[in-house]
C-alpha cells in the first residue's frame, strides 16, 4: 500500500444491526453510552443511530463510534441480515484518507472489492464495500470524509 | 454511570475468528495492515494475532487492533464459534479505566454481565463479558489495563 498514513484505516463505526434502535439504545445508553442522534437513510432503506466510542485522536480528526442499524422496510439489507443472523454486528467501517487510492491498491491484491468506485455514504462521506469472502467472514466498509 | 472518563469506553479491539491466522493474516497485510504478533493463550484455548488500527489516542494510552482469533482444539469457544457461525467478527472489547467500577455499575442496570468478577485476560489485562442478550447481540468484553 502506498498511503501516507503509517496506519492506512482508522476504525470509523461498528455497525450493530437491529429491530429497534429505540429499545437497543437503552442498553447502551444503560451502560454510559450518550444518546445516540438518529437519521433515515432512505435510500439505504435504514434508520441509523450514532454513539460516540472514546475521544478524537485529533481535534477535527474525526472519531470511532457504535452504528445502530433499524431497517426501515423488508427489502432493506438490514432485514435480511436480522432474518439470517438476528441482532448483532453487521459490519466495520474503517476510515481512509484517500479511498480512490485504497480502492486502487486494494484491487491490485487478492482482496476483492464489492464497489469499484466509491458511492455516496451518511454524513457526506463517500463509501465502498469489502467482499466479506476476502477478509475472513467481515463486511468491511470504506469511507472518506468529505469537507 | 458515575466515571471520570468522559466517554466510559475506548475500542480495545475487534475480534475475528478465524480458521486459519496464517491464512487470514495475509488478506488483511494485503490491505495494508502490519503483520501480526502471534500469541497463545492455553487457557483459553485460542492463538491470537494483534493488527493495530489507527493510531494511539494519545501516547501510552492505547491503541485499537484487529485481533485475530484461531482455535486451539474442538473445545475452543471459537471453535463452536466457527462451527455455528463461520468465520467473522466475534465480539468487539472495550477498555476502561476501571473495570470494578464499570462492573458495579451495570450491575445496577438492566444489563447482564457474563463475568461478575473481573479475570486476568491477555497482555495482563483484568477482563469481563457482558452477555449478548442484553446488548443486542453484541458479544462485548470489558477490558482495564494494568501496569
Amino acid at each position: 500500500m502506498n498511503m501516507n498514513w503509517k496506519f492506512p484505516y482508522e476504525l470509523d463505526h461498528i455497525g450493530v444491526a437491529c429491530k429497534s434502535i429505540d429499545e437497543t439504545k437503552k442498553l447502551y445508553m444503560a451502560m454510559g453510552f450518550d444518546e445516540p442522534a438518529i437519521e433515515e437513510v432512505k435510500t439505504e432503506g435504514v434508520k441509523v443511530g450514532f454513539m460516540q466510542l472514546g475521544p478524537e485522536v485529533e481535534p477535527g480528526k474525526g472519531v470511532s463510534r457504535i452504528e445502530l442499524l433499524e431497517p426501515l422496510n423488508d427489502n432493506s439489507p438490514i432485514a435480511k441480515f436480522l432474518t439470517k443472523r438476528g441482532p448483532g454486528i453487521h459490519h466495520i467501517c474503517l476510515r481512509v484518507q484517500d479511498i480512490h487510492k485504497a480502492i486502487e491498491s486494494i484491487k491490485t491484491t487478492e482482496v476483492q472489492m464489492i464497489d469499484e468506485k466509491p458511492k455516496p455514504g451518511a454524513h457526506n462521506c463517500l463509501v465502498a464495500f469489502i467482499h466479506p469472502k476476502s477478509t475472513g467472514g467481515v463486511l468491511i466498509e470504506l469511507s472518506q470524509p468529505q469537507n
